[in-house]
């Protein structure tokens, strides 16, 4: 398994009053790092929008190791997890690109739907390849 | 000439390092009070779009004098001026709710556009209506 | 077992290109709902730093159900579980006002530390009253 | 005059459910900007906060020309006026890295003053000497 690699700089407004990148900004992190991973296999929100279908996150989890603060340089890790096909789950680090340090580890878990929020009972085959690709990519 | 005046709480995740509220954040309180203010008068993003129509903010000013900060109690204040027809502009005050001291004060230009961004040569005569029921609530 | 009950309006940029509420926006809404408990005994972010303590976020949890969008209104539930006196853990649900339906869940763990960010090995008698007091409140 | 040049890559929840970037996300991108040139000339917040100094910004003006959505490769460019010594005007431009299109224009004024947020009368000559290399820099 490998991790698809963003890099990533840390805002003056992501820090909160105590001096930290405030937690829920990682959330947006890890959909950064997503959609350049699936991007590239025309898998991104965009690219999906075009087959008539849409991933939702249904679930999400964040562990909080060490505290990002202003001027950081991070990297956002991408991989996923091999699933059932109307269902992809990804997995995230945010470390220090510095030091290597895991800021960070997370998860969020996706259906595949079609755009009235349906969850589709079979995925095209154009998109199980692309999948297929991207799996391949990450070495699960 | 009236405000229209719409609470606001601050919340952790507004207030920065320096333990003042970001001064981005201002931006979306305008909206706040301009969209509570609107709404009233069937003037809402969402009753302009059934209308086929979109009001685009094409120039935003913002003065600060005050800051805020977590926990504070603010309010909104929105009016706006007496303009040609495919043009509003929204003038806004924010103060401490308690003490009725100015943080900030700004102002935001809309033009009516149809769905494609169009600038609309004619107003829809109920649109119109409406804009001013609004000017007369806000006695301008 | 009962939840602390936080209103709560959408905002227009909190919807995204779906025209439903961007996912991680529901992580401020969790911490608007616990600081709107956890104030009213004492134990809010800055009555924390008043007694030189922290409450940092080490882990988040979020179950997305059904979907929220501009001009909601919304009602954020909060309650607690009984833990070590060093470690707090919140539960949240996030209900369409109107006909209560749950639109997502989640969880977020949070320890004591000092201002260094040390783990505290003894909670102040104040605070752990404090946090008894909440209890009570929420039948726990 | 020449144009510090920040590269900016436009993120999935930046966009309004009307498919184009929420026009508050600006403030912060124009931020991005200011901080990328200031930092190389020892001017960024922290490096001023190391010197005891503030530069809030006391006003802001934005003009919006043609939309950004997600995906968008963009370029802030950022230059300041030649101003008295305790005030620093920035000027902004957001382009498409792609044709060059300029999708908005902006400035922020700031001040600078002690911690205590007390105006300088007087700003501290290794500060003035940096201000003067970040001017040489940008040809004003």
């Amino acid at each position: 398994m490998r991790y698809h690699e963003t890099p990533l700089q840390v805002r003056f407004h992501e820090v909160d009053t105590y001096g930290v990148v405030w937690h829920g900004h990682y959330i947006g992190w890890f959909e950064a790092g997503r959609n350049d991973l699936t991007e590239r296999f025309h898998l991104g929100p965009l690219q999906l929008k075009e087959r008539d279908l849409l991933a939702p996150v249904v679930e999400l989890t964040c562990q909080f190791k060490l505290p990002a603060t202003f001027g950081d340089s991070l990297i956002v890790q991408t991989t996923m997890e091999r699933t059932e096909v109307a269902k992809l789950i990804f997995y995230y680090r945010v470390l220090q690109k510095e030091n290597e340090k895991v800021l960070a580890t997370g998860s969020t878990t996706h259906v595949l739907t079609d755009l009235n929020g349906t969850l589709l009972y079979r995925v095209p085959p154009e998109v199980l390849e692309r999948i297929e690709a991207m799996r391949k990519y990450l070495e699960i």
